[in-house]
């Protein structure tokens, strides 16, 4: 590769890193939060630490170990006691909090340990307590507690048939926040009548906080009348579990509290904070590469779709670049975000970054000087050790010269091995954070 | 409908209109042409008249009765002879040129007499003859001149094989250039040695030369070989009709003349003008947008793919500059062209473009002051006789009143009939121009 090359791999590279900085959890709670002898400041809203006499911090997600080691930064010995469930290895060393190790993306016997740990701690909390909950990307499956005459297994079922029914994920979550004592509002209902601060790391597009961890601290506003309603529509009644049946007809016949509405008090001493999310980490690539010169496009942190589609649209844009300088002259940098989904029709192995980067490199063959790189902020990929990859238009020809043939690699969703053999995977190893994608595209 | 509503919705078809006029096929090619006594000028070149004894003007397309007539309006008496290939009714009243009405995009008898005619003219050039070639969308079709030996059925019985086998779009043109005495520089061949003026509506994605009515004035790339391999490619050899597979042998045996290369002299004589695209028509609607008031994004000209994630990508946009001011701020217009495809799934009615708006739509429920407009150029979508359809974040509320189902119109690919019912599809009429279609998203 030419030295200009190098240099473009490298300006893309240093922009995923900056977008990466303005969402390392530690950081992102830090530039939010503050503490002096008598005030704890978050995102502007005052609390007086003279009021509680205890401080909980409680959690779950792949950040919570350094959204935890932020707040025992802040807080330190301030801090009464605490519990965070975190995905198996992402560890950092803490004081005050516990660290519970569960799995991820399938819920086990640990994580409901965790679950209940964190629920227990809740409970114990008077209005003289104040407690911090961290959420982060992964936080549902990482505390998993089903309401009472229902199993983990039970439920785990429930999730499976309901994602094989073609039920969307809006009404998969309704059932599933029903079906937990702490999901959807749950947390809050615990920690009542304490006061309630949820610092968030978004990995969900549009940041929705009804759904970022299944919301443990939001109010639900799905009924067990809608999950009756969900479950005739797909004639679900003899396919899931006979005790997830029962719990929602009970719920329906109002023999089993709702989930917590908005109208309820619960929620009346509870602040929510996105801490970090995709938005953050583009504005903040598109400030390093308006910095290197760059004319920078942030087209959107809400990019979802099928991977080869959005790889085609992201390259008509830097095609349009390159023919006519709209819309932007180059040399010009498109920043997008989100996260997309891959149409599995092939065995091989990738990611949706890895697989979107070499959807685009197949795009580049009348496209000068272009370089896109695509990668997750948590450093890993699908099921790889990559975060994601980097092609420019020399891909193709430097995969011919390596006897690879680039459309079969596509075909057969094999981008890690198509990457892997040209050396250019781009790995970060894990990142402690997670705000899904960004993807970088340079013309010029 | 609000009056507020009723004025974006008249913003945005205003837009559309806009950018139409500007590949009106008139005014664009008065607007590269231009002619005096002695000289006629052609994007900027200068032809001496008085070294021609006849002028022919020819060709194919959609839009040809229009270019025809503008061809005339400039060169009027001047002009010889001319023949020009049309759809069935798409007709203007001209004094010199013959227009020959065909079947599209089925290729008919009247086509193929009307392509003997117009290679007849071509060949009876000489070195003093200039020959202005007009090309539009739907030329393909409308000039279809098989080979010896090879009939129009067996062309288009070749053609239906490939689309079914899997070859792409550039295997399939290959193979059916080299069936053709007027595609792939077939027609400048003929002409030859008479200067040859090549005026283009594009109805490609990129304006390819190579692609647009199969490239009737520029060089092959691909040979009777290419041809061959991609038989054997696709284990073609016993479901092509014999006279097909018998050409291309004899073709790769070198019995037959190949297709006209770039190094040859045919083309030392000629001009490819593009005389309108799907760029110049998002320029002008861009001038148009800003006139009106808007931020302008011209996004890209060359957006392809499955139309619903093309919508969510649009609507991503349009999400991010409500939330956040990026990549513009209010009040905002994203403009993007192309085209799109459609997934057929159900049964129902609609085109791209309507599809496009219905699935926008669907995608708005927590977007304020939005308008989405998406519309074929050439005045129609897919089979139906409207240009494409119109939508605000009012569209799903006024659904529900009228009783439908929005999700289910769009499963089920209906949407003409759900924008029949609202009152909201955009109906042009026959434009006489095609330049793909114009998506215009106005938010704020």
């Amino acid at each position: 590769m030419t030295d200009q090359l190098v240099n473009k791999f490298e300006n893309a590279k240093a922009i995923f890193q900056a977008g990466l900085q303005a969402v390392a959890p530690g950081p992102a709670i830090k530039n939010l939060c503050s503490v002096t002898d008598e005030t704890l400041t978050v995102d502007g809203l005052h609390y007086d630490l003279r009021q509680f006499d205890k401080i909980f911090v409680l959690g779950a997600g792949k950040a919570g170990a350094s959204m935890a080691k932020a707040i025992e930064d802040i807080l330190g010995e301030r801090i009464s006691a605490g519990i965070i469930t975190v995905k198996y290895g992402h560890l950092e060393e803490l004081q005050k909090i516990r660290i519970q190790e569960a799995g991820h993306p399938v819920p086990d016997q640990n994580g409901f340990e965790g679950a209940q740990a964190v629920y227990k701690l809740a409970k114990s909390a008077d209005e003289s307590t104040l407690i911090i909950c961290l959420l982060s990307g992964g936080g549902s499956a990482l505390i998993p507690l089903p309401v009472n005459g229902v199993t983990l297994e039970d439920k785990q079922e429930t999730t499976k048939i309901m994602l094989a029914c073609g039920a969307t994920i809006h009404e998969i979550n309704a059932i599933r926040k029903h079906l937990s004592a702490i999901k959807g509002g749950g947390l809050a209902r615990a920690a009542f009548p304490a006061t309630l601060i949820t610092l968030i790391l978004s990995d969900v597009v549009g940041d929705d906080l009804d759904s970022i961890a299944s919301g443990p601290s939001v109010p639900d506003s799905m009924t067990y009348n809608d999950c009756k309603t969900i479950i005739t529509k797909y004639s679900l009644e003899d396919k899931i579990p006979s005790s997830v049946l029962k719990h929602i007809e009970e719920g329906a016949a109002g023999n089993v509290p709702e989930t917590p509405k908005a109208d309820q008090n619960f929620f009346t001493k509870t602040q929510n904070v996105i801490v970090g999310s995709n938005f953050n980490a583009l504005l903040k690539a598109k400030e390093k590469a308006d910095e290197l010169g760059y004319n920078t496009l942030l087209l959107s942190s809400m990019i979802e779709g099928e991977t080869r589609d959005i790889a085609a649209n992201h390259m008509a844009i830097a095609r349009e670049i390159m023919l006519t300088g709209y819309p932007l002259s180059q040399p010009a940098c498109v920043l997008s975000g989100g996260e997309t989904t891959v149409r599995i029709q092939g065995t091989g192995k990738g990611g949706r970054n890895q697989e979107f980067v070499l959807a685009a490199a197949l795009k580049m063959s009348d496209i000068k000087d272009v370089v896109v790189l695509s990668a997750g902020t948590d450093g890993s990929d699908g099921p790889t050790d990559a975060a994601g990859a980097i092609a420019d238009e020399t891909t193709l020809q430097r995969a011919r010269s390596a006897g690879l043939d680039s459309q079969n690699y596509l075909d057969n969703n094999d981008s890690y091995h198509f990457f892997d053999k040209l050396g250019d995977l781009y790995k970060t190893g894990p990142t402690n954070t997670n705000v899904m994608d960004l993807r970088i595209i340079l013309v010029g």
